[in-house]
């Protein structure tokens, strides 16, 4: 992928919201989403994000695009989820982003212009869905600084495993309770240890945390037995979300071994449904994170000139907290920490392609997510166990309340953009869920 | 479920090679799988093993029963897959066995006979395929002879850990990469890290392993936070299958701290094709395992008293090694370990009840599988890495071949039957796959 027309920054679109600078969806970014609206009986129906508005994709190629038959990219956008624009070859995914660009342009005088402007709907007449049906969901533990703070809770004298620096760790997560941005996120039972226990006792979490994660998920798939080559992985990223890993740490902390987290994790995964391909994300690819002294090289088969040259993404990202009370007062959301993509020890490609590596077979729609993304500083760290350092150190909210971990009614939420001078800004849009008490 | 009609160990088919006593499909049994004859230019079909003949259900639906606009067991014999089967409640189920059952009886002299006859197909014409879209698959640990076995190669002094007998242990397992009885397996290449190097290397694992275990696939499923209780967990689970979980023990030693099993695991899972229903199991129910003295009671959330008299399964296991060699000497199959599904800690009752108590979501057709089933004895040990005690106690087969692991060529086959005085011996068929080399 290069830059082309579509990422000029001064491009403008008639649509004008589109064009305020702080917009996550300039005429630049083109992110894909799947929705419905709730007062119409309809299926639902691919859109762009452009501004504060949502150029349906179904109603375009049914008034613009249907008359060739064998246009792919156009009937990609004709189905009720992804799945048909997941598959196209990364030319046709630019093909599509090319259209939809001149078609929104603000020079576009054109009749087709018009029968655009009928196919917008305001983005908060509808509700974002799933994008596509994800068959497996892998959640990989990407960022050394994360692993380093979690490490150092349990393993003071050795904080990073051995195999850390080698390999990208990683675990199958449970697709079946992915939710999308703006689901209520019921607080999970479970079974947990207290302290000086004799016995385990079962009832609601008491340690409920986020994780602040960027997922991607795959394109193009491989057959079992035929793993994805780095230099081919590329090819096989569609484009990314925001995810937040819900994870209850005193059911994590007594399940977990010997085979990984399990209930801890599995009551919900909230992502956000705007999926920013990597074609809009190129002007704000990176260096792979940059090695210490006496750290080893990666592997041949996770190691490329362009994955050290560009395997990376620069991508802000925030977690902020809306407490009930903030809410009744009105106050805004509050930031808990702020970190970056390009400070993840492994780049996508490389999950991507050690994912692979033995065989298994990546199928298009999976999600794949970065693990917790913390940055070196303390105000960088991407959940609360982290940042609170198990609750030691309790976090004072504007309205004097404090947290530790999680309370009913509070509403996280994720954010992520873009910026690099002479580029429009690129955003993610936002990956929200409130916590409502155990039933 | 109770013991009916189609339990009955006099009644006969017509269907001859049923009667044989060595059947594992009586007409006691029924079991339902889906199947494609390769050389004809059709879809999947449902049908039911019987002897060593296949009824084409969709062909019995066609003919006999699809008068009737809202008979939905019928309906759910017209797809391609067990989708609809699945979430069928147990009565409907019951009723589909109980016209199967009077279809196939010797005594059985109407016209439906002579159609019924027109609807069978040798089982050695056709190819049997994954039963269902599988949309998480699950694998649990409950064997407490496994998980001590495997712990005292780790952990001499502590080989169960402290959570094991409170807690079903289990782990998201990868759902792309299940693959039906018959094919064949691709040893999986990963990072190793070999005794004493400073360095791990990528390359084809060394050390391949199977692992005879019992999965059961989830009839209806439950709502996103709305566990399913401990009393109504029996009604979720439709069938029962073989599985085995194939492991690359160098791999898993090196990946596996602290997210879990990954790619050690995730390059194919294989699964026997014909789907035991519980129904057919009644008579084979025993009470859940009886605990030692000192050891815990389960939990309430865990614990009923169905459970306790009911929850277990007496299914006997075997596990078989056909290699190159003995192929080519027509040698038969050499058996390397026989276990007993009643010897698991925790029930398939307990495990899918405790999947469900964070909220988490089962879905129709979800696969949950027991993880490795060995009994109390060393002849019953259901991996390599616990017979051969991690290699060092080779086993010698016929030919005068040993093993420590699995080599290429080498055929896994996994049996399983139940018997009980008074009641038809019921057979699970076998899941087999044979080793290629690495790619």
């Amino acid at each position: 992928m290069a830059i082309n027309e579509t990422h000029d920054p001064n491009l403008r679109s008639w649509v004008d919201s589109a064009n305020d600078p702080n917009t996550d969806f300039p005429i630049q970014n083109l992110p894909l989403g799947v929705f419905i609206r709730p007062d119409q009986d309809e299926l639902p129906n691919i859109g762009v994000a452009i501004g504060d508005q949502i150029l349906n994709l179904s109603e375009v190629e049914e008034q613009l695009w249907s008359d060739n038959f064998f246009d792919e990219v156009a009937d990609a956008c004709s189905y009720e989820s992804l799945e048909m624009m997941l598959i196209l070859d990364p030319g046709e995914v630019s093909e599509l982003r090319r259209r939809v660009s001149r078609l929104l342009r603000a020079d576009n005088k054109s009749d087709e212009r018009y029968i655009a402007e009928g196919c917008l709907i305001p983005m908060d007449e509808v509700e974002m869905l799933i994008p596509h049906f994800i068959g497996d969901y892998t959640d990989f533990y990407a960022s050394v600084y994360h692993a380093t703070n979690i490490g150092k809770m349990f393993r003071p004298d050795q904080p990073l495993m051995p195999n850390y620096k080698w390999i990208p760790i990683g675990y199958h997560g449970r697709a079946s309770s992915i939710v999308p941005s703006g689901s209520e996120i019921r607080r999970p039972s479970g079974q947990t240890m207290a302290d000086g226990a004799v016995a385990p006792s079962f009832g609601p979490s008491k340690v409920l945390d986020y994780e602040l994660e960027v997922g991607f998920f795959v394109g193009n798939g491989n057959e079992q037995g035929q793993p994805i080559s780095i230099a081919e992985a590329e090819n096989h990223i569609f484009g990314l979300c925001l995810v937040n890993d819900w994870s209850a740490r005193d059911i994590q902390r007594w399940e977990y071994q010997p085979l990984g987290p399990f209930l801890s994790k599995s009551f919900a995964t909230s992502i956000s449904p705007w999926i920013v391909t990597t074609e809009a994300l190129e002007p704000f690819r990176v260096p792979a994170f940059q090695r210490e002294d006496g750290d080893p090289q990666p592997l041949a088969y996770l190691d490329s000139p362009q994955n050290r040259e560009r395997g990376g993404f620069d991508i802000k990202l925030e977690v902020l907290i809306l407490t009930e009370q903030m809410r009744q007062q009105n106050i805004a959301p509050h930031r808990l920490s702020a970190s970056n993509t390009k400070d993840l020890y492994w780049t996508f490609a490389q999950m991507l392609t050690h994912h692979s590596s033995n065989g298994c077979n990546l199928r298009s729609g999976d999600l794949l997510a970065s693990g917790t993304v913390s940055s070196a500083t303390k105000d960088s760290q991407g959940s609360l166990i982290e940042l609170t350092e198990r609750g030691a150190l309790p976090i004072n909210l504007p309205t004097g309340e404090v947290r530790r971990f999680l309370e009913d009614g509070d509403e996280v939420i994720l954010r992520g953009y873009c910026e690099r001078e002479g580029f429009r800004r690129i955003g993610f849009g936002e990956c929200r869920g409130r916590i409502l008490p155990a039933s």
